[in-house]
């Protein structure tokens, strides 16, 4: 790769609520890493960004975005379907969906839509849930590696006679556990020394996991070092279910499982307790916060504030197609009004004086915070922040498309 | 214009939870009326659209969207300063922003801006405030003319001492219903037929304005005929400030000053009471819906539900710049989520069987109706559905652009 330079002007969110704008900044980039910033820096560039004469005239650098839950093979239902309660919706449109991916060429199709369709966004790191099939999961990690995009990309376990249709399913927890061995194995066959594409242990969530499953693929992760992706307390009835079958909360039940460990991606969890977060501050677990999903699937807002005031790492998290967008930044829009109504409340029938949250609310910069360096935590990734010793992984957001107003405060 | 005919697929909303296709249609205008409607038809046409070999290959028609409610001026505060409660935010960001519009080539360079936007968005009819400038008012008429787009124009009323800042305000009650009535005239100028551009009678809310402003406000759109728009129990605080000063809900209030009448636009109503229900179904007048404004500064979701049960019109409305987006259907969108936020509550501390309100949620075909035909309701405008009697007034929206998968129902 070589190194290089560039200048442009930086917008970033180092920590929760803060944005930091670094004007004309010389970014000095060798091998993929970011070697030196300076602001207001002279000197001989090979690329201009945001300049009248460079590229993307009325652009601003910012650190590429991280979407920590992408259900890949739901992106062709991406925005319909949503009128079920999740353990409906699972039956009757995401399985059967999930189950044409036996075809290895129609995945690869939707791959080749899906992976450019996320850069477009914005998404230059995904975590993805593939499907049950091997094949299929390999040519989305290889989708990624030839579109250029840094990605977890996961095998689908599910093996649970009641909680998963036979048509889609694991035919046994040895099976289950055999197949996410070679997916992990064919993956880090395409990119051995792991810089762009690597392989998550993903256990689809406790309801369609059996026992032994769960089990199996804590050993699995434990045995290969590979990093953890499942859903945790995302609903009601989610939670519920775990809670009748386990005794405990989900977070607890995937920790008997061997499945929280540092760089652990729980979607959603909603329904989290101060117990709860205290394990996953302890385990170094993460959450995946989908507030677009959540308004379809979850019966509530993730209470986002307390999370972070606990320590729990956060990050974002598209949920393709539990959530209708693609975009990450709309998920990080989404973040701030959920949060506004979590504070204020919905049902002006509840007076005023009970409703309000005070402390629920969260700003634009804490949304590009979690949307980037907030989710690169999560996953322990040297990305999520332009400065020195992180790779460069960056996009240019253009802000002239109708009128810029430098006039205005 | 003459007559011509199109052929494309039209997907559209005739009624609140119903989308309707026309596989193939063709359409005849003639004058800018749809003459008729054929499905499957065929013969020569003029133009196709969503054909390979057409205009938008992968594209469907829809009815041009209908913003019920922009605040013009504040285009470029859009997506920022939402930091602050309603009444802090007008004193803060808004009037010292709107006061600049004094000066009308600064107002020229903003509408050039916002009206191709809003456009690009799809929104072929707005209703706009303007600002308080006769001038820069017309300037926006005068804009929407030059663009090709549908639009109720008004400039705004304000001259209360407490409740607006002595340097943006109509000195009287009597400047500011001479100015809007010079206002109308003004803009009648521009479009005497009133095909595309209409002036609308525009008190900005009772907290801005006198008794004497508001008398006469209502008085000015009896005598010239013109349509009415304003704001409606927005907030807590906005509806709490109506009560504590006129002994009545705003939309008594409003009705006793004459405001309330067929085709009247009321923003927000988001904390209306059955008994308001019933007097703006018995006055003809209808709800600006706007779900991403009222997540900032509403304090409650609308209930949108119960406002279509009582029989009240409604339609959609992007709030620019109370709301962050200039996108209607990304306010469409945000009218589903927040509405199943509303029926399922949003604090998880709330027990399940206390937060739901089953009868809540809509879908997105009534989101779309809302965009589309619920607009045009409100306005008694015969636009918002492609059917012969109606004007011609369409989008074409891409549903290609990162793939389509005719093989998922």
């Amino acid at each position: 790769m070589g190194a290089f330079a560039l200048r442009a002007t930086i917008v970033q969110a180092p920590e929760p609520g803060r944005f930091e704008t670094v004007p004309d900044a010389v970014i000095t980039v060798e091998d993929g890493w970011i070697a030196a910033i300076e602001a207001g820096g002279g000197g001989e560039v090979d690329v201009t960004i945001g300049a009248v004469d460079g590229v993307g005239s009325g652009a601003v650098l910012v650190p590429g975005l991280v979407d920590l839950h992408v259900h890949a093979p739901q992106f062709p239902q991406l925005g319909t379907g949503l009128d079920l309660p999740l353990e409906r919706w699972l039956f009757d449109y995401t399985f059967p969906l999930e189950a044409r991916f036996a075809d290895t060429a129609w995945a690869i199709r939707v791959w080749d839509s899906l992976v450019p369709a996320l850069l477009a966004n914005g998404t230059t790191t995904a975590v993805y849930y593939g499907t049950t099939h091997v094949d299929a999961t390999t040519a989305l990690a290889d989708a990624c590696r030839r579109h250029g995009q840094r990605a977890w990309v996961g095998r689908v376990g599910m093996d649970h006679p009641e909680q998963t249709p036979e048509w889609y399913r694991d035919a046994t927890a040895v099976d289950g556990v055999a197949a996410s061995a070679a997916s992990i194995a064919s993956i880090r066959l395409l990119d051995p020394v792991g810089d762009l594409v690597r392989p998550i242990v993903t256990p689809r969530f406790v309801p369609a996991c059996t026992d032994e499953l769960l089990t199996g693929l804590g050993e699995l992760a434990a045995d290969t070092g590979a990093l953890v992706q499942t859903h945790c307390s995302e609903s009601d009835w989610e939670h519920g279910h775990v809670i009748d079958r386990c005794g405990v909360h989900d977070a607890n039940a995937l920790d008997g499982f061997g499945l929280l460990a540092p760089g652990t991606v729980l979607a959603h969890s909603v329904h989290l307790d101060d117990a709860d977060r205290a394990l996953l501050v302890d385990r170094g677990a993460g959450v995946a916060h989908c507030p677009l999903s959540n308004a379809y699937f979850g019966n509530g807002v993730f209470p986002l504030r307390r999370a972070l005031e606990a320590g729990v790492k956060v990050g974002l998290g598209t949920d393709i197609a539990g959530g209708p967008s693609a975009s990450l930044l709309e998920n990080a829009a989404a973040t701030v009004t959920s949060s506004r109504m979590l504070r204020d409340g919905v049902d002006i029938d509840v007076s005023a004086g009970e409703r309000p949250r005070p402390d629920a609310a969260v700003d634009a910069a804490t949304a590009l915070w979690l949307a980037t360096l907030g989710g690169a935590e999560v996953l322990g990734e040297p990305i999520g922040l332009l400065e020195p010793g992180r790779r460069f992984d960056a996009v240019a957001l253009r802000t002239d498309r109708f009128g810029t107003w430098p006039e205005v405060d």
